[in-house]
């Protein structure tokens, strides 16, 4: 069976990638960051989705000790004014306080490593750029760049494998809108009530920051109920 | 003063990248990691150089729980036969089994973030190409495609920055022989009877491992002395 290694937050967007790989017929590991993010509970999602979805799942413990992000410290504020900061094109007018300094690009590279180590040959990520995080590294041409370190800077990708060029990345979700990811999601009996996106980590869901309002979008315009606000 | 991210392993190379830093005006920040591997011995080095050095050093520790490199597990007998592999351009034949997957990746993700948060303009890393260790994330290839990836992936890098692409990545001894990084230590008096480089890790360097090889090599090729091997 092939192996993926599959990034996992533990909300809505990695939950419904992990089906969709498990959909593919990949055999899934999913890697957990607790990176000090003020929403910690999501990792406790994060290891339900995979519990749930029968794969195997590893949390990898990171200090960022230079903070300087609003998610990695609860006394800077949580941006809160999402409709006002997208552009029409639905791309943000500036990089919100919420951004980790290289988030993706330390993520990755673990799951590099593991796949490398492992001998998968995709690695998932539940990146999209539609309605849109405003992380420069969720954009398609962030993907392709490290997909060309992949390709130079590893054993699996570079010309010294004997397979050949064989692991690569892949974001299924790039190019979808939320209101195709509920729906993608649901089709794919994604556990959503097991995912957590608020990024304030408080018993129920903000309903306020751009976490909370980016999966409210989606699911208002799937026609959808989302069960995290279920009676 | 213009700031810097410098990767200290405690190794000849690293002294000397920090060393050169310093000498073009940078307030260099080194980042030292911990990744389990077996000569643990070089963190230590890699502080005493920092502190000589009068420069700030973060450790960051990282748990690599996939293993499979003889570099993170003792059971694993260390490859022994450096001059053997190396083909006439100075090339290895194959990917040694002291490779880590993604080893500088990692290291370089963290530099990134680091970097971004402290508004560094420069990371600095010690890989050299020519007398090579055989990893393939210390090719000039591997630093070009790295580039991109800051480029586009982040925010001191991408369009978005108010600063324009103002970080970069910068391998000064990527094309010198280990003679050549030898002279340059001893010109920009690098302190190397603090550095260690022997894979063993063990009280005195085993003369033996690919790093104590390219050592001695470098040493013997400059007409100096290793001050290691002082009596």
């Amino acid at each position: 069976m092939r192996k993926a290694v599959v990034l996992l937050s533990g909300g809505l967007d990695s939950a419904t990638t992990l089906y969709y790989a498990k959909s593919k017929g990949y055999k899934c590991h999913c890697l957990i960051f607790e990176y000090g993010q003020r929403h910690k509970k999501e990792v406790k999602s994060a290891k339900a989705v995979a519990r749930q979805a029968g794969c195997k799942s590893q949390v990898i413990k990171i200090n960022l000790p230079w903070k300087g992000s609003s998610l990695l410290d609860k006394k800077l504020e949580l941006p809160k004014d999402y409709e006002l900061r997208v552009t029409d094109y639905g791309l943000r007018k500036a990089i919100p306080s919420t951004y980790v300094p290289a988030r993706n690009i330390i993520f990755l590279s673990f799951a590099l490593s593991y796949a490398e180590a492992i001998g998968a040959e995709k690695i998932f990520i539940g990146a999209n750029a539609v309605d849109y995080s405003g992380y420069p590294d969720c954009r398609p041409e962030f993907f392709r760049a490290f997909e060309k370190v992949v390709k130079v800077g590893t054993r699996a990708g570079s010309r010294f494998s004997v397979l050949g060029s064989r692991l690569n990345i892949e974001a299924p979700l790039i190019k979808k809108s939320k209101k195709e990811i509920v729906r993608l999601a649901k089709r794919l009996k994604a556990p959503l009530e097991l995912t957590w996106s608020c990024y304030e980590g408080g018993s129920r869901p903000c309903g306020v920051c751009d976490s909370c309002a980016l999966r409210a979008k989606g699911f208002r315009a799937a026609g959808l109920e989302d069960p995290l606000y279920g009676s």
